[in-house]
């Protein structure tokens, strides 16, 4: 009987599942729900009432998550006729940090009417920015103290992760955090609701909490210099067992079997994040080979088989990706996301006709104008930081740039900038790389936009000066958990011993390799020196004017009448 | 009997007309034509085909022009019921510099078909901006020759001048060079179509001819330092006497009246600039008053009492705006050529839907948009550079920017930072008057924007600080030609013994007047600082990224194929 895993990715608006043959990889069925609340960026509706968020904030209901978990699993089942017993692991992977404060039993704090109408009850999204200050607070006392483990986090820790937020809620929103039992992120929560024990993983726990390597890592005696009540917060509400990713969880559990449809005893892996968790879906990942999610931002993935320090990467955290190596972490913030605003609040009508005429996104429209277009004639360059920088600069308050505009600028070549700057942003963290000793010797591209936009990935291939392989699924992140259900099932269940076995028999990568032009070489480089230079200026104290501008714009909204 | 004048503005696109009363400068009729031919800045359509031009080039078709003379003042005269004889005199302003060469009798080289193939024999309209090359050889070397007279043009002649246009077609177009008998200014053209007389006047000789006060200018030895060609061009070609503005450049000849359809003997007035004729239409002009006409692009001009060296204007030159005073002259090369091209490229369709629902502009619905946005809300400031900088840098390569886009950006937003980079533009200009000496005690606005945009002219008197009244008329070059024709007429015809006599009784300002909020000064005063850090880093060294991605773009066009 041919034995099968789920794999359920919770991404930022919707969860995504796969149902995939062990033997192969094959993906059998597929099923999404979007997310009923959304992101809560603006609004978030209590049941007092609608409250209106600060800037910066962005919420997620943890309830629409067992809403995925309770729909897709199901949906897997009924239209591939695959039957539980079938079933012989299930992996869940998702955004992060994505912190959740909840009670003893696990419940979240927001669904407690006593704190419904508290925005910080609720899960603090990934892009929720607004403990930025926090973040840099933290960074001084790192930094003026010389603690070790900065070097595994490019020198900062970043607004979005678990300290910051939590040192956030200590100070904005105490008696939630008094409240709290527990606070999670979200995959560990949602493997705790499957299998009745609550564990975290090395990646989520070594990135996000800062954990590099189960040794180093903050003192009771920093973090008491950040807030005192810290290091006790730390101890008692966010000390599950870490196991490494890839191994087994648990198994669901009566209740967890209730929820997803699932038998009770299937393996459930690790929890992982969603990005982290892609790399077996294209094969097997090695030391060396960059494996980049092209998305809604872009996660680069680098496995390593040593740890180099390198400045301005996110982090650098052992077993990290998968078990037995370095994880090299570094992204741009903004892509997708850019796209998507381009296309929304500067694409002319006639694009938007043309693109609904014939059924295809505006993006895809954007996308064919922009590959007319030859490297260097629009005479224009971005900064890509619609949503700051994240690697290398680690700077949320940063913000995008145009540059080169003239009379004759079309959009669509607005459009090609903007992409070309998301290009050089890459090759930038690669260069980042190679110049401290991390050697990148090849890319693989995984994620919606590296599968649909041919021109894009050209691009990418012209400006990185490197060959540029595609995953062949087109949901790497659940294709990657349905991987590690594998390996978490383990060969007595008619899985695999570990997670490169279980790559390699079910990883791989379409046929499609994108080829750098030469004759596009000197033109990118060229260009790549201006994308430098602008970094240099707006990004590293040549002159802070987006931070002044960012300041403006907060005093404004302030002090702002409400509409 | 009433007696009137006629004043005709020829602007880039179309020809607009006045019938004016000489008593109260009351304005009867008004008539218009849109040019048949457009701009052609892409496309020349000749007798043997379509020709591409390149890049920069923008050439006018001066058939247009007398199609306007022979249709609109019959226009007016018909609405209007004044017959011929109580006109006393007519007015004609123009673009300038726009430089046609012509033949012996004045017929241009364009029309002749041995040229009409050759895009040097067509006007090259002030925005042909092809001749920057020659333009910076002329500026090299009167810099490195210490000539006097760079004092007078901020220490930089234009390419969009006469000179830098003339080596022009004598390096690319030596034929046409030798062929022609004259190269006039379209107004100076104008008027001699109608008198039989060639002349010049002080104005366009002035700024665009570099002939300050009638004495200081280029020596035959400099200009044979550009081209040993050009002291005889310019002495054999460019040699008609020169009058001060508002004074009789001649009567109307019987061909004259013919095209025209007013009476022989007609006064007629010189020539005079589209922009530097318009003052006298908001009342009398006075030294340290400033008069800025807001259109497509914005032309600042300041009356001053004595001649003090200014950097970075665009001239300083004797009986350049009115007679008896020093004419200062500077502006902004983009102002509503900017926000056509950002409604045209990034006005998003809801934007669209609504201003053609409600029967108003993209740029007005876009205005009320930005009307409701408080300064600094955005937190975007941007370069309004979308066609260089005129002043104080007068650089046609450098380009437009946009800085601190967000997610969260709106295009109103976008749009907003671009009317404000105008605004900041034009304080800057103010302020470097100011620094050197040189009073700016008022500000009157006109033009189209002026009258239309009171969102945009508020935005203006709080971020110059200034209060600001605005012209009375709609047509305030076409005004002044009508103002300047009564006192070209004279006390003998019915008209004035000068331009101030005249402005006093002709013109006027609108009750409406525009006084800075004292609430939004120091937010202003902020993003000013940033305005003018940005142009240090774009326009004053600190970066050539702009001249080296103009570089790029011209290299990556000239290497494309064709469509």
């Amino acid at each position: 009987m041919e034995k099968y895993t789920v794999g359920i990715d919770f991404g930022t608006l919707s969860g995504r599942a796969l149902l995939v043959r062990v033997s192969d990889g094959a993906e059998i069925a597929s099923a999404s729900l979007d997310y009923p609340h959304g992101v809560m960026d603006t609004v978030l509706t209590t049941p007092d009432g609608e409250l209106r968020l600060l800037p910066n904030w962005a919420l997620a209901h943890p309830m629409d998550w067992l809403e995925v978990l309770g729909t897709v699993v199901r949906r897997l089942l009924a239209e591939s006729g695959i039957v539980p017993a079938q079933v012989i692991g299930i992996g869940i992977d998702s955004t992060t940090c994505t912190l959740l404060p909840t009670d003893e039993r696990g419940e979240p704090l927001c669904v407690d009417p006593r704190h419904a109408g508290d925005p910080h009850a609720y899960a603090k999204l990934w892009k929720h920015h607004a403990a930025q200050k926090y973040a840099t607070k933290l960074n001084e006392i790192a930094a003026r103290r010389g603690e070790s483990w900065l070097a595994n986090y490019g020198g900062a820790i970043q607004s979005e992760w678990a300290v910051p937020k939590l040192m956030e809620i200590l100070d904005e929103a105490p008696g939630i955090a008094e409240e709290a039992a527990h606070f999670c992120d979200a995959a560990d929560w949602l493997v705790w609701r499957l299998t009745g024990r609550l564990t975290q993983n090395t990646c989520i726990h070594g990135y996000k909490c800062i954990a590099p390597d189960g040794v180093h890592g903050p003192t009771d005696d920093f973090l008491a210099a950040l807030d005192p009540r810290l290091p006790a917060l730390i101890r008692d509400k966010m000390s599950a067992p870490v196991l490494p990713v890839g191994s087994r969880a648990g198994v669901i559990s009566e209740e967890g079997a209730a929820l997803c449809g699932l038998l009770p005893g299937t393996a459930v892996a690790t929890g992982h994040a969603d990005a982290h968790v892609a790399p077996p879906s294209a094969g097997v990942p090695r030391a060396g080979h960059m494996f980049a999610m092209i998305g809604t931002s872009t996660c680069m993935l680098l496995p390593g088989a040593e740890f180099v320090p390198v400045p301005g990467v996110c982090g650098i955290v052992k077993d990290g990706i998968v078990p037995g190596l370095w994880g090299y972490e570094a992204g741009l913030g903004c892509v997708g996301d850019a796209f998507a605003w381009f296309a929304e609040n500067c694409a002319p009508e006639d694009v938007k006709r043309e693109a609904g005429e014939r059924g295809i996104s505006v993006i895809a429209r954007l996308s064919e104008k922009m590959d007319a277009l030859l490297p260097g004639e629009s005479g224009l360059i971005a900064l890509n930081w619609w949503n700051g920088n994240r690697s290398p600069l680690g700077d949320t308050d940063l913000s995008g740039l145009f540059v080169g505009l003239n009379l004759a600028t079309r959009p669509e070549e607005m459009f090609r900038s903007l992409v070309e700057a998301t290009a050089f942003g890459t090759r930038a963290i690669i260069e980042n790389y190679r110049e401290h000793g991390v050697p990148v010797s090849a890319f693989t591209a995984s994620g919606g936009i590296a599968q649909k936009n041919p021109a894009l990935m050209q691009i990418y291939a012209d400006v990185l000066g490197m060959e540029i392989a595609v995953g062949a699924s087109k949901e790497g992140p659940a294709k990657g958990s349905a991987i590690y259900a594998a390996s978490a099932a383990g060969p007595e269940r008619g899985g695999y011993r570990d997670i490169f076995e279980a790559a390699a028999a079910m990883g791989s990568v379409s046929g499609k390799v994108y080829r750098p032009n030469p004759a596009h070489r000197s033109i990118y480089d060229a260009l790549y020196r201006e994308y430098l230079a602008l970094t240099d200026y707006f990004g590293r104290g040549g002159s802070d004017v987006m931070k002044r501008l960012l300041a403006l714009r907060t005093a404004a909204r302030a002090g702002k009448p409400r509409a």
